[in-house]
């Protein structure tokens, strides 16, 4: 697996990549990775010829109080962990690489980008859409693999390549779990043994609308009141939103219909925890 | 020449002729062409196997009261015109295609849009660099060809194509202007007998803070009161802005040297006119 540090390296190796015909998985990550990601790459490598996995941590997608500055940057392991899941090039630029002195585009999506994460993290995806399309012009991808425990994100993305008109295929593919249920995520790291114990909350909440709707619920305040409600009673964990939206718009419907979206966000302790399910609802 | 309404068969197109290895010229218009895109477009004729001009008012690029719904659309002889110049492929979709039921992505370039046309046309250059980002997907240009008469718009095309990392060239054209010293521009059109003798104020004192420079001036303030002046003395023609601004960044420098544009926009009757010229200040 070759490592590369320059944007413009990476531009020209991508080119010749796709000049030689080559179909290039890319797995957009900020690093420390986990399960989750290393499903993704084996995804990618299972399809393509060559699989590219990028680890930057984005700075455009933290607000000033986020953890920037504390979010695990264990590089050694991630390239271990990048070549044994099936990377051919992990490109790692430092900021000033992708972000020039100058560098003043951005790109924005808009009403998926509004609610939900958007609201609680303003200018994060402004930040996340940025990136994306400066990392989809470097590595030029046949398609993208993402996962869906960021389902907010994944939508906005699939977005920006239909309205750009970008050549690249999405695949969201399904979120991987700890033992115990909880969504896999670098920010797991930060959490206690306790804390951990405590997050299951969010997923419990998740599990229970999905059983709820599976009975026969179709009212979207239903499912969102019984998720507060178990979030609510679990001591150490604060409630940042649960909903239950439909799955391409991520807004509330009237009735629950077609396939929809379980979101929840919460902190516990300094941590801010997603996840989300997807319920078909015939 | 070809004519393409359908976005999906234009990409196709360019993304075959890119496959063939040939290098494509790209003059995007807004239709209703003049000399200026005619010389944009021989341009582009002479350096590149294969020529295409987009004719498309950009809906997105004008704000609510501006002149979308009467801008000139002459179709039939846009048409011959391009042809005439060496255009060997005409994009021409309807709105429809560029932005489809559901479009919401957004590209906007920071602090150069911001002055001039930016603060006289809000949502403008975001509308414009939207439009840009979806054309050169669709067209995959080598170079695009545009005007030094948009001078700020080109500024922001560039800024864009660095910042997205896009493998294209952009060569900015001399303003084509009528006998007169007019810029060529399609607004002109709106333009009487007698309102076009008075847009000439515009140029006129373009040219006389050149000479001023020329003689030796370096006080951007003084610069832009001699425009302001100029233009304010003559009847029928209503200042907009006049200034004199570093030639990268459009800030006003604390004293005038190396590259200078002098910019100017005014509204004669109904119409708004904008023009600028360079100066090399040693």
């Amino acid at each position: 697996m070759i490592v590369i540090r320059s944007a413009a390296r990476m531009a020209a190796v991508a080119r010749r990549l796709e000049r030689e015909g080559k179909r290039i998985g890319f797995v957009p990550t900020m690093g420390a990775l986990h399960e989750g990601h290393c499903s993704l790459i084996r995804a990618a490598a299972a399809r393509h010829d060559m699989v590219i996995v990028s680890v930057f941590v984005n700075p455009l997608q933290f607000g000033p109080r986020e953890d920037f500055a504390r979010y695990p940057r264990p590089f050694g392991r991630d390239r271990r962990l990048a070549r044994a899941a099936g990377a051919d090039l992990l490109f790692a630029p430092p900021a000033r690489e992708l972000y020039p002195p100058g560098f003043q585009t951005a790109v924005e999506v808009g009403p998926l980008a509004r609610r939900w994460e958007g609201s609680a993290r303003p200018g994060h995806f402004r930040g996340v859409a940025t990136v994306v399309a400066v990392l989809f012009e470097l590595t030029r991808p046949t398609t993208v693999y993402v996962g869906q425990k960021d389902y907010q994100q994944a939508l906005i993305v699939g977005q920006l390549i239909r309205d750009l008109r970008l050549p690249i295929r999405l695949r969201v593919q399904p979120t991987v779990r700890e033992p115990g249920g909880l969504a896999m995520s670098s920010r797991n790291a930060y959490l206690s043994a306790a804390e951990r114990r405590q997050a299951l909350a969010l997923f419990h909440a998740l599990r229970a609308a999905r059983a709820r709707i599976r009975a026969g619920e179709r009212r979207p305040g239903r499912i969102a009141a019984l998720m507060r409600g178990l979030i609510r009673a679990k001591a150490g964990v604060r409630l940042e939103y649960a909903a239950a939206v439909d799955a391409r718009t991520l807004e509330p419907p009237r009735r629950l219909r077609g396939r929809v979206a379980l979101l929840g966000a919460v902190r516990v302790g300094r941590t801010r925890l997603i996840d989300n399910l997807l319920v078909g609802v015939p």
